[in-house]
C-alpha cells in the first residue's frame, strides 16, 4: 500500500512501461515533467502539438527530445483529438493536458463517438500527502463535478475507490464529509451522507468501508471523532474524503496543498484512460506527482476494478 | 490594526472592561477560559447554571470563583434565557455558551421578543492566524448559514466587515471565494461573486474592498492570482474570505485550524451582543482567543459599525 509521495513515485517507476499522450505539448513545465518522468523510468510520451514550438521550448530548457515521438498538429482542438485517438488505438495509456484550456481537452476526451467515455462519470481524484501525520488521502471531487446528487456521488466515489485499489489499498475508508457530524434535514449533504453510509453497510456499495456524516476534524483524527461521540474503528481514519460540492472540495484541496503544504497530485478518473490536467496553479512537483498517480491508478483500471 | 493572535489578546485586555454572561457554565474548559480571561484583565463573568456543579468543577480544577457572580439555574433552557436577559438588561456584554447544545443557546438568543436580534442576520465569523505568512484572516460563514443566497451573503459580509472594523481594519479586502476565478453560469457561487463585487464597485456595499470570483490560492497569494491572469492591487491580499456555503466554510476552517495549525477563534456576529459558541472540537487556546475576538469585535458594534 502506498503511504507517501516517495512510494507513489517509486511505484510509478517500477510498474510496467506506459506511454503518455500529451495534448498541445508546447508548454515548458509539461515538457520538463514528461522529460523527467521518462528519465525516471515512469513513462514514454508522444508529444502532440506545434512541433516547432515544442522543439524551441525544449531547447530553451536544455531538454533533449531524442527519445520522444512528436506528432505535429498546431490546431489545439485537433491536437487534443489526435492525443485521444492515440489512446483509443492502444498507442498511449494516459492523456495529459499541455498548453490548452481544460475545456478543450475535456471536450475531446468526452466526445461520445471518438472520446474516452466508458459509461461512468468522469471525476477528479486528488492525492494528498500529510507529511506531519505520515498519511495520504484521496479527495474527490475538487475540480469537475459542481453539485453532484446522490447517484453522481456514488460514481465519483467508485472512481476514487478504484484509484485507491490501484494504490494498493483494497478496502479504503471513506469519510462522507459535511459541515457537521449529524443528520440535519436542512443540510442535503448530511442526508446524502447517511444514505451512502447505509448503502455501504448493506453491501450495495462495495470495495470500501464508510462513515459519515463527518466533519473534517473527525474524518482525520480519531480523538476528535470521539470528542464528538462518534464510535467505531473507522472514525478519524479516512483514506478517501468525499466532499458534497466543488467549492468545499476545491477550498479543502487548496488549503491542504497551498497552506498546509501537503504534497499534492491529481488525476481525472472514470474514463478509458486517466487524464492529467496540469494547472498553472500547481507546482512543478505536483505535475510529476500527477503523472505518477495516473500511472499507478491504472493498475486497478486494467485489472477490472470495482 | 490587529495582525496576530498576540495583538488580539492584548487588545482584549487593554480595552474597557466587559462582562460575559455564561449560559450553563458547568463546563470545565469554559470555566478555565473565563477564569483565565478575568485574570488577564479581559472580562468579568456572570456564571449562569447549576451552582453546585459549577463550584465542584472549579474546585476540581483549582479555580477560585471568589470574583465571579453565580446565578443558580439548573434548567438549561432557563439558564440560556437568564444569560440573554443579563445582556438585555445591560449587566453583561457578550453571551458565552457553556455545557449546553448550540441549538438551545441560539434559540434563546434568537427569541423574537426576549432575544438578542437586531434585525440583521446572525452569522459566524472565524479569525485565523497564518503564522507562517504573518497574516490574519476572517472567514465567514463556516458554522451557521447553510446555503445563503445573495441577500443573505450581503448580511453575512456586513457582519464580518463590522468585526474587521473592530479589529482596526477600516477597509478590509474581501475575496468572494469560489472553486474557480471566472464567471461560470453553471456555478451559482460565481454568479453571486460577480454580483457582490459589482455592487461593491458601485458603492452599494460599503466599508470594504472586494474581488472575486477567486479560488483560495489566488485569494491568499498575489503570485498565484497573477499566474491566473488576475490583475489589480487587491488580488491575493484577502482579509476576509466569504465562502458560498457552510460545507466549504467548515472544511476550510478546519483544514486551516487543525491541519495547517492556524491560530483560531470564532464569534457569532449580527446580534445585539457577540455570542461565543465553544465547541468540543476547539482547543483551549481557541476558547480564549474567541473570548478575545468577541470583546474586540464589540469596539465597532458599540460605535455604530457599517
Amino acid at each position: 500500500m502506498i503511504r507517501n509521495m516517495d512510494e507513489l513515485l517509486k511505484a510509478a517507476s517500477s510498474g510496467k512501461s506506459h506511454t503518455l499522450a500529451v495534448a498541445c505539448a508546447q508548454d515548458p513545465e509539461v515538457l520538463r515533467a514528461v522529460w523527467t518522468a521518462r528519465k525516471a523510468g515512469m513513462a514514454e510520451a508522444v508529444l502532440v502539438g506545434d512541433e516547432a514550438r515544442i522543439r524551441a521550448l525544449a531547447e530553451a530548457s536544455q531538454l533533449s527530445l531524442d527519445d520522444f515521438s512528436i506528432v505535429h498538429e498546431p490546431d489545439e482542438t485537433l491536437a487534443c483529438r489526435k492525443a485521444v485517438s492515440l489512446i483509443r488505438k492502444g498507442k498511449a495509456d494516459a492523456l495529459m493536458k499541455g498548453a490548452v484550456p481544460t475545456a478543450v481537452v475535456m471536450r475531446a476526451a468526452l466526445d461520445r463517438s471518438e472520446g474516452l467515455r466508458r459509461g461512468s462519470l468522469l471525476s477528479h481524484v486528488a492525492f494528498l500527502e500529510l507529511r506531519k501525520w505520515e498519511r495520504v488521502l484521496l479527495l474527490t471531487d475538487a475540480a469537475l463535478n459542481i453539485a453532484p446528487g446522490l447517484e453522481e456521488k456514488k460514481k465519483i466515489l467508485a472512481n476514487a475507490v478504484r484509484v485507491a485499489h490501484g494504490l494498493g489499498n483494497p478496502s479504503p475508508v471513506v469519510a462522507c464529509l459535511c459541515a457537521v457530524e449529524k443528520l440535519n434535514p436542512k443540510m442535503p449533504a448530511t442526508v446524502d451522507a447517511v444514505a451512502l453510509t447505509e448503502e455501504c453497510r448493506q453491501g450495495k456499495i462495495t470495495g470500501c468501508q464508510m462513515f459519515g456524516p463527518a466533519a473534517l476534524d473527525n474524518a482525520l483524527f480519531p480523538a476528535a471523532a470521539r470528542r464528538k461521540g462518534m464510535e467505531g474503528p473507522l472514525v478519524g481514519c479516512a483514506d478517501i474524503l468525499l466532499v458534497p460540492n466543488i467549492e468545499a472540495g476545491n477550498m479543502l484541496y487548496k488549503a491542504l496543498a497551498f497552506v498546509a503544504r501537503a504534497g499534492a497530485a491529481g488525476v481525472v478518473a472514470g474514463a478509458q484512460a486517466p487524464v492529467i490536467l496540469a494547472s498553472r496553479a500547481d507546482s512543478r512537483e505536483t505535475l510529476m506527482h500527477s503523472i505518477a498517480l495516473a500511472l499507478v491508478s491504472m493498475e486497478a483500471n486494467t485489472t477490472g476494478g470495482v
